[in-house]
């Protein structure tokens, strides 16, 4: 593992300073990283429900943290495709985690999927799986 | 058609008011619609690209739109599921316009598929597919 | 559960004899399935690799036999959506293993997901993701 | 366009001997190709409809042969990602037509969609997109 929760927690603040504070990095083990999404205002629907473009927005940084993890922040992944299932309504003033795991981490392709929980539910709400293209390593 | 350009425009800003600025119902057909993304500081990313979840967000409204605009604003439909391809970076600076085209309409499900671009450009930046759940309708 | 492996290897041949002897059950749990595709030389590309329409096929009999083993044989559960991702060149000669989990089980949907390996292997050679319609219980 | 029509015929020939009298290329364009699947008994379910995994197929052909027909036969794509919607039952006894069109052509990966009927219908049964990874160049 290159980089830990707090390294991971401090390149979002560096890098995306406008949705860091969103998001909160929980845990970072070898085949994946837990993050949480802060739920605001701003992330819901009418009736109090997480919007999704939020629920996609948390499970596409969940993925990146767990690439960085293991490549360190050098390389700047760019996501290339999602497919996301809605399976049930987040609940309400409720914050959402995600369970990050990475399947693969090629040359030029990573690949995972993520299961999003309403804090303490156990059932998920979402999953989601994504791919990332790696750019090659430029000298140094 | 059930609802025009204009019905939607209200539609929207009647029961999505958090969003509803930041989308233009440019034209409906009996095929789909045309929406724009009126790009604000709060879609970009570092270096004034449309982030993810605002790709994503248009894509959504753009079909929910198409479907709306076909069984009329009574029933609610639900996203459940969507695959994306992000294709190009958006071009900086640059409003985002989807088109979104219906090729299903069931009993219970509705899928349909839309392309998107930054204005002007020739080349989609991303793709988007997405499948809806329609409620049952309630006598009355 | 109210099937288990030998209903289901059961149902397969009376409702699908072409393809049951390639598909064996090895076992049912309240969470899924385990399923091994019987790799025989119709499945293969040249090079000796599994062909990407029989790593479907083994993804899409998984889930669906996830799901049978929840609601029994009654209903016709049909294929709506699949997501699937192809990380790794499966091993030449060797079976390949589905762990199919169900993720939800709704009134007219259900969503799950699978993870494909060859025989021994430790690195899933592909994903997917399945949301399949389940038709309204008829009377009787 | 590097291949016409003969020449994607003739190289599915030499190099998917098992598979090649299943797909006839019928049309192909700047932006895509049009290919039939030859619909057999091997490609049925009970009931005669065309089974997910031969729609797969189909799909996957489709765009390959879009792929090729750009960059000719030299490299070898691998497909990376798939998703598709089964949208309605394919007519029995009928052959389907595949229109795939590809979206992007990058260094690393192509990308594109395909829509497809049963022949002589107007609404489409199943709808794909799929992502090919291209690999570098070899020099000669």
């Amino acid at each position: 593992m290159k980089m830990n929760a707090a390294d991971l927690q401090a390149f979002l603040a560096q890098d995306f300073p406008q949705v860091a504070d969103d998001f909160r990095v929980e845990e970072v083990t070898d085949s994946g990283v837990r993050v949480r999404l802060r739920v605001q205002d701003r992330h819901l629907r009418p009736g109090g429900t997480v919007s999704g473009p939020s629920i996609f927005a948390l499970a596409d940084v969940g993925l990146y943290l767990a690439i960085l993890s293991q490549i360190g922040p050098v390389a700047l992944a760019v996501t290339t495709n999602c497919a996301i299932d809605f399976m049930r309504k987040p609940e309400a003033g409720v914050d959402l985690i995600a369970e990050a795991r990475l399947l693969k981490l090629g040359r030029v392709l990573a690949v995972g999927d993520v299961l999003l929980f309403s804090e303490g539910g156990l059932q998920p709400v979402a999953r989601a799986s994504l791919t990332y293209s790696i750019p090659p390593k430029t000298q140094g």
